[in-house]
């Protein structure tokens, strides 16, 4: 069997985590392969207007910067590949990464493929992302100015979200399937004492609804089963993500909710191993923060080289 | 005696963290201070280009870099003083920052001040910077192609800035003082391995010299006094590095080269009071690195708001 092509560094996951380590990879002249199994960008792609990513004071449209990106790695000559991993192995040192394409071998591989916001399952969600519906209050709540708003999540998440978004908006609904939160007490009592802020609970969503942008909620009460319909400009889902780590189970280390432990060094807890962006534990999920862990690891394997037997 | 004003953030700084950390901070609606003592960008107004700042893939001047993220910070309303901060005492739960200006009070603080290479000192070495003078081989390493370098230095950064530069380079010689490198030994082995690398111990720098951009390198070998003339492109200057952490010493926890120690939300010892940028101990001292951090520390204060009694 001919052995598999070998890469310095291979990146999986190609938003601004992979794609910024791949800038940084392909710049020091490291033969780098980066593996992407949908649209090149990640995460951002949904972004309409990217108002908080340093060095664009107009915002710039998350397409638009992860194109910028890939064209910047591939003038260094970043290698990129469409395809699913499925598994990585370590065999002889090196890394083996496992993808619908085929097996390739690398030094050094850095995961960062994000994480996949939960969602709700409802009509109108996918037709209204970016239109009103968000999964990110840091990033589109200054959108938000002087409207009313939704927030739909019981949690720690949610809650904080709601107090975030009570800076921008008129108003702010929380809605929650159960009877009470979730969220931490000391949470849940700035959220009370907050007048904007108000609650929904025992409350599901049957349907998101708007013409051009959101207009409305079909709301249903779990206790009743009454009917009601809720106005609002926006509706920021808060219902949990999760990282896309199911390959690297029993490989690599993984907090509790199955997002990878690293150290600020952005290591693994196996040597070579490396990730970045939101895929991380203790991400701070943004587009700038995940950029700048995609460097952190690249310029580690760089100096690593040059310790490495 | 009139109380201090009261800023929810005070960030220390103006370089990409800081700056970060202000478009962050400002968006959320939290009145925000933003001292510098120079120019507003730090470091990255050194730089001609910067190649590998994501999202500019015709590289940015980093002068015009500093003056778009200062205007995307202002945008949502950021405040910024000029002037030397001299001190941070804690105060009923409140950060007094003290500076050349006068006191003022905080909720949160950002040390975002960076680190200033050390210099050698030499004539030459401040006109011909970012003319063939640098501090960083990651930064401009690759503009170099197929050029002689100098490296000034012997430890582990100089001999790993050799490397890097002689991915680059047509010729890298390390020029050190002493008879013998400081640098772990797999990191020496590494560059004796490495045949476009040769080296010039016992030897000092008189001055640089060149017209538009650095031609020369006047040299004294200090065992036998004799003067040389060396030809070449680039001199990268790796002999250490201060932050500018003075004025927090005994207040936060620093390690033994005085940078401040956070963990991965850049909290510092002291609650309230994160770090962000070069100036934090294992930073990977890149403008894209530092960017991240102030966005994380701004994304940690904002969540901790919600959270405090």
């Amino acid at each position: 069997m001919a052995e598999p092509a070998y890469y310095d560094v291979i990146i999986i996951g190609a938003g601004p985590a992979g794609l910024t380590a791949a800038i940084y990879t392909a710049r020091a002249r490291l033969n780098t392969l980066l593996v992407e199994i949908g649209l090149f960008g990640g995460q951002i792609n949904n972004a309409e207007l990217l108002e908080n990513f340093p060095g664009f004071p107009d915002g710039i449209d998350g397409l638009e910067l992860g194109g910028l990106m890939l064209k910047q790695a591939e003038k260094f000559g970043l290698k990129t590949l469409t395809g699913e991993v499925t598994g990585i192995e370590i065999k002889n040192g090196n890394k083996i990464v496992k993808t619908s394409e085929g097996d390739f071998a690398a030094d050094s591989v850095i995961i960062a493929g994000g994480s996949q916001r939960q969602k709700l399952g409802v009509p109108g969600e996918n037709e209204f992302a970016g239109k009103g519906v968000s999964y990110c209050a840091t990033c589109d709540g200054a959108l938000f100015k002087d409207r009313v708003v939704a927030v739909v999540g019981g949690g720690n998440a949610a809650v904080s979200e709601a107090l975030h978004l009570a800076r921008f908006a008129s108003k702010v609904i929380v809605i929650h399937r159960r009877s009470e939160l979730t969220a931490q007490a000391i949470i849940q009592e700035r959220a009370f004492a907050e007048p904007k802020i108000t609650f929904l609970l025992d409350t599901t969503i049957d349907a998101i609804e708007g013409e051009q942008f959101v207009r409305s909620l079909k709301l249903n009460n779990t206790k009743t089963g009454a009917k009601s319909t809720l106005e609002v400009s926006g509706i920021f889902v808060s219902i949990g993500s999760k990282p896309a780590t199911d390959y690297v189970k029993g490989v690599l280390q993984l907090d509790p909710l199955g997002y990878v432990v690293t150290n600020e060094k952005m290591e693994t807890s196996v040597p070579g191993i490396y990730a970045a962006g939101d895929i991380r534990a203790n991400s701070a999920r943004q587009a700038i923060t995940a950029a700048g862990d995609g460097a952190t690891a690249a310029v580690n394997i760089e100096r690593s080289h040059h310790t490495r037997k």
